[in-house]
Protein backbone atom coordinates (compact mmCIF):
# COMPACT_ATOMS: atom_id res chain seq x y z
CA UNK A 1 0.00 0.00 0.00
CA UNK A 2 0.94 3.60 -0.35
CA UNK A 3 2.70 5.31 2.37
CA UNK A 4 2.14 8.70 3.88
CA UNK A 5 4.25 10.50 6.22
CA UNK A 6 4.69 14.19 7.85
CA UNK A 7 7.24 16.50 7.86
CA UNK A 8 6.89 18.55 10.85
CA UNK A 9 8.86 21.02 9.98
CA UNK A 10 9.93 22.66 7.03
CA UNK A 11 13.73 22.27 8.36
CA UNK A 12 13.25 18.09 8.38
CA UNK A 13 12.13 18.49 4.36
CA UNK A 14 16.20 17.48 3.37
CA UNK A 15 15.20 14.31 5.21
CA UNK A 16 12.15 12.96 2.72
CA UNK A 17 12.63 12.83 -1.14
CA UNK A 18 10.19 15.36 -2.12
CA UNK A 19 11.05 14.79 -5.99
CA UNK A 20 9.13 11.27 -5.54
CA UNK A 21 6.05 12.32 -3.39
CA UNK A 22 2.65 14.26 -3.59
CA UNK A 23 3.27 17.06 -1.18
CA UNK A 24 0.10 18.63 0.50
CA UNK A 25 1.92 21.92 2.43
CA UNK A 26 -0.16 22.87 5.20
CA UNK A 27 -0.44 26.71 7.21
CA UNK A 28 -4.00 26.52 9.23
CA UNK A 29 -3.19 29.77 10.75
CA UNK A 30 -3.53 31.45 8.19
CA UNK A 31 -1.55 30.87 4.77
CA UNK A 32 -3.12 27.84 3.07
CA UNK A 33 -6.56 28.74 5.04
CA UNK A 34 -6.24 32.06 3.29
CA UNK A 35 -5.08 30.48 -0.28
CA UNK A 36 -8.19 28.16 -0.36
CA UNK A 37 -10.35 31.12 0.53
CA UNK A 38 -8.93 33.06 -2.31
CA UNK A 39 -9.23 30.53 -4.64
CA UNK A 40 -12.98 29.95 -3.45
CA UNK A 41 -13.85 33.39 -4.18
CA UNK A 42 -12.08 33.15 -8.11
CA UNK A 43 -8.70 34.04 -7.69
CA UNK A 44 -7.05 32.95 -10.57
CA UNK A 45 -3.42 32.53 -9.33
CA UNK A 46 -1.48 33.23 -6.50
CA UNK A 47 2.08 33.25 -6.68
CA UNK A 48 4.17 32.72 -3.01
CA UNK A 49 6.97 34.31 -2.37
CA UNK A 50 9.46 34.52 0.50
CA UNK A 51 10.42 38.53 0.47
CA UNK A 52 8.41 41.37 1.45
CA UNK A 53 10.30 43.30 -2.02
CA UNK A 54 9.83 40.49 -4.24
CA UNK A 55 5.96 40.82 -3.19
CA UNK A 56 5.78 44.57 -3.79
CA UNK A 57 7.56 44.12 -7.24
CA UNK A 58 5.03 41.73 -8.18
CA UNK A 59 2.07 44.72 -7.13
CA UNK A 60 4.41 46.82 -8.93
CA UNK A 61 3.33 44.80 -12.36
CA UNK A 62 0.04 44.76 -11.46
CA UNK A 63 -0.91 41.90 -9.25
CA UNK A 64 -3.10 42.05 -5.51
CA UNK A 65 -0.25 41.67 -2.74
CA UNK A 66 -0.41 40.13 0.66
CA UNK A 67 1.61 39.94 3.47
CA UNK A 68 2.18 39.07 7.19
CA UNK A 69 5.46 38.81 9.53
CA UNK A 70 5.01 38.05 13.02
CA UNK A 71 1.01 37.32 12.64
CA UNK A 72 0.33 41.17 11.25
CA UNK A 73 0.50 42.72 7.74
CA UNK A 74 2.93 45.72 7.19
CA UNK A 75 1.57 48.65 5.62
CA UNK A 76 1.20 48.61 1.63
CA UNK A 77 -0.51 45.87 0.37
CA UNK A 78 -3.93 44.59 -0.42
CA UNK A 79 -4.63 41.51 1.72
CA UNK A 80 -3.81 41.01 5.33
CA UNK A 81 -3.62 37.17 6.48
CA UNK A 82 -6.99 36.78 7.45
CA UNK A 83 -8.87 34.12 4.97
CA UNK A 84 -12.01 36.67 5.34
CA UNK A 85 -10.18 39.51 3.56
CA UNK A 86 -10.55 37.57 0.49
CA UNK A 87 -13.80 36.60 0.59
CA UNK A 88 -14.57 40.25 -1.40
CA UNK A 89 -15.26 40.92 -5.46
CA UNK A 90 -12.02 42.23 -6.16
CA UNK A 91 -10.68 38.82 -5.46
CA UNK A 92 -12.28 37.11 -8.22
CA UNK A 93 -9.94 36.71 -11.78
CA UNK A 94 -6.94 38.11 -9.59
CA UNK A 95 -3.53 37.78 -9.94
CA UNK A 96 -2.13 37.57 -5.90
CA UNK A 97 1.46 37.52 -4.66
CA UNK A 98 1.46 36.60 -1.33
CA UNK A 99 4.14 36.31 1.42
CA UNK A 100 4.14 34.88 4.96
CA UNK A 101 6.39 33.77 7.91
CA UNK A 102 6.30 30.49 7.67
CA UNK A 103 3.56 29.01 5.05
CA UNK A 104 5.41 30.70 1.73
CA UNK A 105 8.76 28.84 2.99
CA UNK A 106 7.02 25.76 3.39
CA UNK A 107 6.17 26.03 -0.18
CA UNK A 108 8.95 27.28 -1.52
CA UNK A 109 10.82 23.69 0.24
CA UNK A 110 8.71 21.47 -1.43
CA UNK A 111 8.44 23.08 -5.10
CA UNK A 112 10.52 19.86 -6.20
CA UNK A 113 7.25 17.59 -5.71
CA UNK A 114 5.72 16.47 -8.89
CA UNK A 115 2.20 17.68 -6.84
CA UNK A 116 1.99 20.06 -4.57
CA UNK A 117 -0.86 20.66 -3.37
CA UNK A 118 -2.37 23.47 -0.84
CA UNK A 119 -4.52 21.90 2.02
CA UNK A 120 -6.06 23.62 5.03
CA UNK A 121 -9.74 22.14 6.96
CA UNK A 122 -11.27 24.15 4.60
CA UNK A 123 -10.55 21.95 1.42
CA UNK A 124 -9.38 18.89 3.45
CA UNK A 125 -12.00 16.10 1.67
CA UNK A 126 -10.84 17.86 -1.61
CA UNK A 127 -7.12 17.32 -0.78
CA UNK A 128 -7.60 13.57 0.59
CA UNK A 129 -9.49 12.79 -3.17
CA UNK A 130 -6.23 14.29 -4.97
CA UNK A 131 -4.11 11.85 -2.70
CA UNK A 132 -6.53 8.92 -3.78
CA UNK A 133 -5.93 9.31 -7.18
CA UNK A 134 -1.80 9.96 -6.83
CA UNK A 135 -0.51 6.52 -7.17
CA UNK A 136 2.62 6.90 -5.08
CA UNK A 137 3.84 7.57 -1.34
CA UNK A 138 2.39 11.00 0.08
CA UNK A 139 4.16 13.73 2.34
CA UNK A 140 2.14 16.10 4.45
CA UNK A 141 4.49 19.08 5.17
CA UNK A 142 3.52 21.35 7.92
CA UNK A 143 4.73 25.09 7.74
CA UNK A 144 5.00 25.23 11.57
CA UNK A 145 6.13 28.19 13.56
CA UNK A 146 9.60 29.71 12.53
CA UNK A 147 10.68 26.29 12.30
CA UNK A 148 8.96 24.51 15.16
CA UNK A 149 6.54 22.02 14.98
CA UNK A 150 3.10 23.53 15.75
CA UNK A 151 -0.36 22.06 17.24
CA UNK A 152 -2.29 22.81 14.29
CA UNK A 153 -1.20 22.10 10.86
CA UNK A 154 0.03 18.58 13.00
CA UNK A 155 -3.60 18.05 14.45
CA UNK A 156 -4.60 18.72 10.48
CA UNK A 157 -2.07 16.23 9.14
CA UNK A 158 -3.83 13.71 10.97
CA UNK A 159 -7.40 14.86 10.09
CA UNK A 160 -5.67 14.24 6.78
CA UNK A 161 -4.34 10.63 7.51
CA UNK A 162 -7.62 9.60 9.24
CA UNK A 163 -9.58 10.58 5.92
CA UNK A 164 -6.77 8.29 4.20
CA UNK A 165 -7.12 5.25 5.87
CA UNK A 166 -7.35 2.37 3.97
CA UNK A 167 -5.71 4.32 1.20
CA UNK A 168 -2.37 4.83 2.39
CA UNK A 169 -0.32 2.70 5.27
CA UNK A 170 0.81 4.90 8.24
CA UNK A 171 4.57 3.68 8.98
CA UNK A 172 6.63 6.43 10.10
CA UNK A 173 6.68 7.96 13.60
CA UNK A 174 5.96 11.37 12.68
CA UNK A 175 2.66 10.28 11.27
CA UNK A 176 1.67 8.08 13.83
CA UNK A 177 2.25 10.91 16.40
CA UNK A 178 0.01 13.42 14.15
CA UNK A 179 -2.92 10.78 13.78
CA UNK A 180 -2.88 10.24 17.34
CA UNK A 181 -2.67 14.00 18.51
CA UNK A 182 -5.65 14.58 15.65
CA UNK A 183 -7.38 11.64 17.59
CA UNK A 184 -7.32 13.00 20.98
CA UNK A 185 -8.44 16.24 20.06
CA UNK A 186 -10.91 15.89 17.29
CA UNK A 187 -13.86 15.99 19.31
CA UNK A 188 -13.28 19.57 20.16
CA UNK A 189 -10.40 21.07 17.86
CA UNK A 190 -11.46 24.34 19.43
CA UNK A 191 -10.88 23.38 22.92
CA UNK A 192 -7.72 21.75 21.78
CA UNK A 193 -5.41 25.03 19.80
CA UNK A 194 -6.72 27.13 22.48
CA UNK A 195 -3.70 25.98 24.69
CA UNK A 196 -1.32 26.48 21.75
CA UNK A 197 0.99 28.81 21.73
CA UNK A 198 0.64 30.31 18.14
CA UNK A 199 -2.91 30.89 18.86
CA UNK A 200 -2.25 32.51 21.94
CA UNK A 201 0.14 34.77 19.74
CA UNK A 202 -3.00 35.12 17.32
CA UNK A 203 -5.61 35.43 19.76
CA UNK A 204 -3.34 38.84 21.35
CA UNK A 205 -4.35 39.92 18.16
CA UNK A 206 -7.60 39.61 18.35
CA UNK A 207 -8.53 37.22 15.64
CA UNK A 208 -10.26 34.38 17.34
CA UNK A 209 -13.15 34.97 14.11
CA UNK A 210 -9.98 33.86 11.87
CA UNK A 211 -9.29 30.52 14.02
CA UNK A 212 -12.73 29.38 14.31
CA UNK A 213 -13.16 29.35 10.69
CA UNK A 214 -10.04 28.08 9.84
CA UNK A 215 -10.80 24.98 11.87
CA UNK A 216 -14.76 24.85 9.29
CA UNK A 217 -13.95 21.82 7.28
CA UNK A 218 -15.07 21.51 3.62
CA UNK A 219 -16.51 24.83 3.52
CA UNK A 220 -14.41 25.34 0.12
CA UNK A 221 -13.92 21.91 -1.99
CA UNK A 222 -11.36 23.42 -3.96
CA UNK A 223 -7.95 21.83 -4.79
CA UNK A 224 -5.33 24.65 -5.22
CA UNK A 225 -1.62 22.99 -6.39
CA UNK A 226 1.65 25.01 -7.58
CA UNK A 227 2.45 24.69 -11.32
CA UNK A 228 6.10 26.44 -11.88
CA UNK A 229 6.19 28.96 -9.56
CA UNK A 230 2.20 29.70 -9.25
CA UNK A 231 -0.43 28.71 -7.52
CA UNK A 232 -3.22 27.64 -9.33
CA UNK A 233 -6.92 25.41 -9.37
CA UNK A 234 -5.83 21.87 -10.42
CA UNK B 1 6.71 29.40 36.61
CA UNK B 2 9.54 27.84 34.49
CA UNK B 3 8.92 26.46 30.94
CA UNK B 4 9.79 23.11 29.71
CA UNK B 5 9.88 22.42 25.87
CA UNK B 6 10.54 19.57 23.84
CA UNK B 7 13.10 19.50 20.97
CA UNK B 8 11.57 16.75 18.39
CA UNK B 9 14.73 16.25 16.61
CA UNK B 10 18.61 16.98 16.66
CA UNK B 11 17.89 18.89 13.54
CA UNK B 12 15.60 21.51 15.30
CA UNK B 13 18.34 22.67 18.18
CA UNK B 14 19.75 25.64 16.78
CA UNK B 15 15.58 27.16 17.29
CA UNK B 16 16.23 27.06 21.15
CA UNK B 17 18.70 28.74 23.18
CA UNK B 18 20.30 25.62 24.79
CA UNK B 19 23.11 28.01 26.87
CA UNK B 20 20.11 29.11 28.84
CA UNK B 21 18.08 25.80 29.26
CA UNK B 22 19.00 22.44 31.37
CA UNK B 23 19.02 20.03 28.93
CA UNK B 24 17.97 16.83 29.20
CA UNK B 25 18.89 13.74 26.06
CA UNK B 26 16.81 10.78 25.46
CA UNK B 27 17.54 7.66 23.15
CA UNK B 28 15.36 5.37 24.99
CA UNK B 29 16.05 2.88 21.84
CA UNK B 30 18.58 2.49 23.77
CA UNK B 31 21.79 5.11 23.87
CA UNK B 32 20.59 6.52 26.54
CA UNK B 33 19.38 3.60 28.32
CA UNK B 34 22.71 1.76 27.82
CA UNK B 35 24.53 4.85 29.32
CA UNK B 36 21.98 4.85 32.32
CA UNK B 37 22.86 1.16 33.12
CA UNK B 38 26.01 1.35 32.80
CA UNK B 39 26.45 4.13 35.24
CA UNK B 40 23.93 2.13 37.96
CA UNK B 41 26.92 -0.91 37.42
CA UNK B 42 29.67 1.43 38.23
CA UNK B 43 31.03 2.86 35.07
CA UNK B 44 33.18 6.03 35.68
CA UNK B 45 32.61 7.91 32.76
CA UNK B 46 31.25 7.80 29.45
CA UNK B 47 32.73 9.72 26.71
CA UNK B 48 30.10 10.26 23.70
CA UNK B 49 32.00 10.43 20.66
CA UNK B 50 30.46 10.78 16.74
CA UNK B 51 32.71 9.19 14.78
CA UNK B 52 33.76 5.32 14.85
CA UNK B 53 37.45 5.89 14.55
CA UNK B 54 37.54 8.20 17.39
CA UNK B 55 35.93 5.44 19.44
CA UNK B 56 38.42 3.11 18.54
CA UNK B 57 41.48 5.72 19.10
CA UNK B 58 39.76 5.55 22.79
CA UNK B 59 39.75 1.95 22.98
CA UNK B 60 43.95 2.13 21.96
CA UNK B 61 44.29 4.63 25.11
CA UNK B 62 42.52 1.61 27.82
CA UNK B 63 38.66 2.79 27.21
CA UNK B 64 36.37 0.04 27.01
CA UNK B 65 34.64 0.98 23.53
CA UNK B 66 31.01 0.77 21.99
CA UNK B 67 29.48 1.22 18.83
CA UNK B 68 26.05 1.43 16.94
CA UNK B 69 25.00 2.29 13.34
CA UNK B 70 22.18 1.26 12.17
CA UNK B 71 21.05 -0.75 15.04
CA UNK B 72 23.66 -3.15 14.97
CA UNK B 73 27.78 -3.59 16.41
CA UNK B 74 30.59 -3.33 13.93
CA UNK B 75 33.62 -5.74 15.36
CA UNK B 76 35.90 -4.67 17.42
CA UNK B 77 33.93 -2.69 20.16
CA UNK B 78 33.85 -4.51 23.45
CA UNK B 79 30.05 -3.47 24.33
CA UNK B 80 27.01 -3.41 21.91
CA UNK B 81 23.89 -1.22 22.08
CA UNK B 82 22.06 -3.09 24.19
CA UNK B 83 21.36 -2.07 28.07
CA UNK B 84 22.06 -6.10 29.39
CA UNK B 85 25.47 -6.15 27.96
CA UNK B 86 26.25 -3.33 30.56
CA UNK B 87 25.30 -5.64 33.17
CA UNK B 88 28.80 -6.93 33.18
CA UNK B 89 31.61 -6.70 36.39
CA UNK B 90 33.85 -5.39 34.05
CA UNK B 91 32.06 -2.50 33.81
CA UNK B 92 32.31 -1.46 37.49
CA UNK B 93 34.87 1.55 37.44
CA UNK B 94 35.10 1.78 33.37
CA UNK B 95 35.89 4.56 31.33
CA UNK B 96 33.86 4.09 28.50
CA UNK B 97 33.81 5.25 25.14
CA UNK B 98 30.49 5.26 23.17
CA UNK B 99 29.49 5.95 19.54
CA UNK B 100 25.65 5.52 18.30
CA UNK B 101 23.90 6.94 15.37
CA UNK B 102 21.59 8.96 17.14
CA UNK B 103 22.03 9.71 20.63
CA UNK B 104 25.53 10.86 20.76
CA UNK B 105 24.58 13.39 17.91
CA UNK B 106 21.66 14.75 19.98
CA UNK B 107 24.64 14.94 22.91
CA UNK B 108 27.42 16.53 21.31
CA UNK B 109 24.60 19.16 19.98
CA UNK B 110 23.38 19.91 23.39
CA UNK B 111 26.81 20.67 25.13
CA UNK B 112 26.51 24.51 25.78
CA UNK B 113 23.68 23.63 28.13
CA UNK B 114 25.16 24.49 31.38
CA UNK B 115 23.30 21.24 32.94
CA UNK B 116 22.96 18.14 30.44
CA UNK B 117 21.98 14.87 31.76
CA UNK B 118 21.21 12.12 30.16
CA UNK B 119 17.83 10.38 30.69
CA UNK B 120 15.39 7.04 29.70
CA UNK B 121 12.55 5.72 31.40
CA UNK B 122 15.07 3.75 33.52
CA UNK B 123 16.03 7.05 35.88
CA UNK B 124 13.28 8.84 34.79
CA UNK B 125 12.30 9.82 38.65
CA UNK B 126 15.80 11.02 38.98
CA UNK B 127 15.40 13.04 35.81
CA UNK B 128 12.46 14.90 37.29
CA UNK B 129 13.61 15.49 40.72
CA UNK B 130 17.12 16.78 39.35
CA UNK B 131 15.04 19.29 37.18
CA UNK B 132 12.98 20.55 39.73
CA UNK B 133 16.19 21.62 41.55
CA UNK B 134 16.95 23.75 38.39
CA UNK B 135 16.23 26.88 38.79
CA UNK B 136 15.63 28.30 35.24
CA UNK B 137 14.15 26.79 32.28
CA UNK B 138 14.59 23.71 30.48
CA UNK B 139 14.20 21.06 27.19
CA UNK B 140 13.99 17.63 26.62
CA UNK B 141 15.99 16.89 23.40
CA UNK B 142 15.19 13.73 21.33
CA UNK B 143 17.88 11.85 19.22
CA UNK B 144 14.68 10.86 16.73
CA UNK B 145 16.08 8.61 14.28
CA UNK B 146 18.37 10.04 11.58
CA UNK B 147 17.06 13.32 12.37
CA UNK B 148 13.09 12.23 12.32
CA UNK B 149 11.38 12.24 15.46
CA UNK B 150 10.61 9.14 16.71
CA UNK B 151 7.77 8.09 18.86
CA UNK B 152 9.33 6.34 21.97
CA UNK B 153 11.40 9.49 22.99
CA UNK B 154 8.56 11.80 22.04
CA UNK B 155 6.93 9.50 24.89
CA UNK B 156 9.15 9.84 26.91
CA UNK B 157 9.35 13.63 26.76
CA UNK B 158 5.85 13.60 27.57
CA UNK B 159 5.95 10.89 31.00
CA UNK B 160 8.84 13.21 31.93
CA UNK B 161 6.92 16.65 31.38
CA UNK B 162 4.13 14.58 33.04
CA UNK B 163 6.17 14.21 36.58
CA UNK B 164 6.90 18.42 36.20
CA UNK B 165 3.71 18.83 37.15
CA UNK B 166 3.32 21.95 38.74
CA UNK B 167 6.90 22.60 38.98
CA UNK B 168 7.18 23.54 34.87
CA UNK B 169 4.56 25.27 32.40
CA UNK B 170 4.00 23.28 29.00
CA UNK B 171 3.87 26.82 26.88
CA UNK B 172 5.21 25.51 23.11
CA UNK B 173 3.73 23.38 21.27
CA UNK B 174 6.06 20.36 20.55
CA UNK B 175 5.77 20.12 24.34
CA UNK B 176 2.23 19.95 24.28
CA UNK B 177 1.96 17.32 21.29
CA UNK B 178 4.25 15.00 23.33
CA UNK B 179 2.40 15.25 26.58
CA UNK B 180 -0.76 13.87 24.57
CA UNK B 181 0.72 12.16 23.00
CA UNK B 182 2.45 10.05 26.34
CA UNK B 183 -1.13 10.31 27.81
CA UNK B 184 -2.77 8.37 24.79
CA UNK B 185 -0.33 6.06 25.60
CA UNK B 186 0.68 5.73 28.67
CA UNK B 187 -1.74 2.86 29.94
CA UNK B 188 0.70 0.62 27.94
CA UNK B 189 3.77 1.85 26.18
CA UNK B 190 4.83 -1.17 24.92
CA UNK B 191 2.09 -1.61 22.82
CA UNK B 192 2.28 1.73 21.68
CA UNK B 193 5.36 1.68 20.36
CA UNK B 194 5.01 -2.13 18.51
CA UNK B 195 3.76 -0.02 15.70
CA UNK B 196 6.43 2.43 15.35
CA UNK B 197 9.12 2.10 12.58
CA UNK B 198 11.56 2.44 14.35
CA UNK B 199 10.78 -0.43 16.85
CA UNK B 200 10.08 -2.29 14.21
CA UNK B 201 13.24 -2.06 12.49
CA UNK B 202 14.84 -3.17 16.01
CA UNK B 203 12.02 -5.60 16.33
CA UNK B 204 13.73 -7.52 13.18
CA UNK B 205 17.39 -7.13 15.08
CA UNK B 206 15.70 -9.75 17.66
CA UNK B 207 15.75 -7.77 20.61
CA UNK B 208 12.53 -7.49 21.65
CA UNK B 209 14.00 -8.17 25.55
CA UNK B 210 15.67 -4.99 25.10
CA UNK B 211 12.38 -2.95 23.82
CA UNK B 212 10.74 -3.95 27.18
CA UNK B 213 13.69 -3.38 29.73
CA UNK B 214 13.78 0.30 28.38
CA UNK B 215 10.28 1.12 28.60
CA UNK B 216 11.00 0.18 32.68
CA UNK B 217 10.64 3.02 35.33
CA UNK B 218 12.83 4.11 37.54
CA UNK B 219 15.30 0.49 37.60
CA UNK B 220 18.42 2.84 38.46
CA UNK B 221 17.99 6.20 40.06
CA UNK B 222 21.11 7.67 39.09
CA UNK B 223 21.93 11.06 37.18
CA UNK B 224 24.13 10.86 34.53
CA UNK B 225 25.66 14.29 33.01
CA UNK B 226 27.95 16.04 31.06
CA UNK B 227 31.01 17.49 31.97
CA UNK B 228 33.88 18.68 29.83
CA UNK B 229 33.35 15.89 27.45
CA UNK B 230 32.65 13.36 29.82
CA UNK B 231 29.58 11.91 31.12
CA UNK B 232 30.00 11.37 34.92
CA UNK B 233 27.17 10.58 37.84
CA UNK B 234 25.99 14.05 39.06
Amino acid sequence: MRKIDVCLSPELIHLYDVPSLAVVVVDIFRATSCMVTAFAHGAKEIIPVEKMDLCSAYGAKGYLTSAERNGVTPAGFDFDNSPFSYQVDKVKGAKICVTTTNGTVAIRKSRKSPALYVGAFLNISRVAEALKKWEGDALIVCAGWKGKPNLEDTLFAGALIDLLHGSYHVADDAAMMALGTYKEASANLMQAVKGSSHVNRLLGLGIEKDISFCLERDVYPVLPGLRGNKLVLK
